[in-house]
């Protein structure tokens, strides 16, 4: 194989009560990339369609991920990358990570796997570093593995693949508005109440049940986030009026995807997510805010081969 | 049946990650009840074997929580019990619990069950009130429901029956002192680093995950408390000893059971738990402190019927 094209897919950090372990991926967002093994050493940019991002290999994460996964074989070859970035940066879905985590998954395949998953969520990871200035994993995780993802822990780098019921729909209002991951983070508190952070590990064990049963009660009961979601939601327009209207739609829960501004609400069953959609545009149609909106099923997969 | 005798399990809460959160039943400690039906209303505990607590029903966990249990239903029947308290108070095994929990248990039993167990955590509860002040479950829901349990939220209260893998052999060393729940509760600080309540929830979804997919590998990771074990463990007398050697001799983890002063490890397979069992005791048994020792598979099934 000297090509491959890739769906590399749109993420959803957190997911509520997960703040910096869980994630899932989706199906019907996320970027095109074509990789090409050649004959020339190291990596090249060769074009960025869709969005104006570094072509400097040493400024774009999807060059950064690549090489950092060059650094741990011996490769007599180079590739060359191509991204149709469909994922708007600062979206709050993952941009940065699904062109990190792709050009790693397809580099892997090019050289014949081997390197294992694991693996690849730590040279993703890179890319994610250089995107926000932290590696976390949860994003390239979900984007790699598919389904549900949590990061047990960062050091030593600990990711498991959660099971993922076949019926979880995510619907994804982007309001055209930056919120940067930076700025999301300097306003969290570094220390949180004993008794919102027991709360919050409850939600964690119950969601993780829910997930592993099928359980689509207790999935909803467990999508409540006490601690991180009252803080930044002030950063996001109509925050409240969204997550109250998809809740009267239907959807077993709804919150902050990633760092925002993105608000994302999770459905049994594609009608009800559609529903959802309708419920959440409707708000931003009456104030009047600009959006993107996307209805996906969570994807079990994670990145596919395209060609 | 107008009589019957019960088996009612040890348990130990938290859990090392799970906080407030998490219980498990064990199988080779525990009380044994009987409990009458009688024409006569009310609930009279008639004797207690083996320790000395209060006979009155208003001051006896088990009276109280038959009380509430009473309180929700039209009998016209009252109860006898009977307690052979094998469980030690105060030990961090859930003495209290035990007996709250088998009498309610027990009488919904005589009654023709008209409750659900999850009434039943409620009724239990009420006992757990009168000896810690504090309404918890994490000790009766185990005891009722057998196996893991996961205490999702206290109000509204929502507990969750885990998977729990069958080759899970609990161990536990009772050092003779006394640790007072108040006071193990009282040292606790009221809030948490970010950072660690991270890792703490981080641990949590692993354990739980862990327990679904019967990966003890995970279990073994998970089984780490990063917020309450560094405070509560100066209480209890060469507790890193004894947790270095029973990880040493094999245990997948070790940590504070309930706010101790019993220390408990968890292992895969009897013969493991016995090994960490002999390496616990070397420890108290070369600084001369007095212990009890016990070592249970892990009870799925919780309270049972002895005749």
């Amino acid at each position: 194989m000297e090509e491959i094209k890739i769906f590399t897919p749109a993420t959803i950090a957190n997911v509520s009560c997960g703040f910096d372990i869980l994630g899932l991926a989706l199906d019907t967002v996320g970027d095109e990339m074509t990789i090409k093994k050649v004959s020339k050493k190291g990596v090249v940019i060769t074009k960025i369609i869709g969005q104006d991002l570094p072509l400097e290999t040493h400024k774009n994460v999807a060059g950064v991920a690549a090489l950092a996964l060059l650094a741990e074989t011996e490769s007599e070859f180079g590739f060359e990358i191509e991204i149709d970035k469909r994922i708007k940066p600062g979206s709050g879905i993952g941009s940065s990570a699904a062109s990190s985590a792709g050009a790693v998954w397809a580099i892997n395949e090019l050289l014949g796997k081997p390197f294992e998953i694991s693996d690849l969520v730590r040279f993703a990871m890179e890319g994610e570093r250089l995107a926000t200035g932290v590696a976390h994993a949860d994003n390239v995780a979900p984007a790699l593995f598919g389904g549900f993802t949590l990061v047990r822990s960062n050091e030593p780098l600990d990711v498991i693949s959660i099971h993922t019921p076949s019926e979880l729909y995510a619907t994804v209002i982007h309001p055209q508005i930056e919120v940067k991951t930076s700025d999301a983070r300097e306003i969290l508190k570094t220390t949180v109440p004993l008794k919102d952070a027991i709360k919050q590990w409850g939600n964690v064990g119950g969601l993780i049940s829910g997930l592993y049963t099928e359980d689509y009660n207790l999935i909803s009961r467990s999508l409540e986030d006490h601690i991180i979601e009252p803080i930044r939601s002030i950063l996001i327009p109509a925050f409240d009026a969204v997550k109250q209207s998809s809740i009267k739609a239907g959807a077993l829960g709804c919150g902050i995807s990633g760092s925002g501004p993105s608000i994302f609400a999770l459905s049994k069953g594609e009608e009800k997510a559609l529903e959802v959609a309708n419920a959440m545009k409707s708000v931003y149609n009456k104030v009047g805010i600009d959006y993107d909106i996307h209805v996906s099923k969570v994807n079990k997969q994670g990145i596919k081969i395209l060609n």
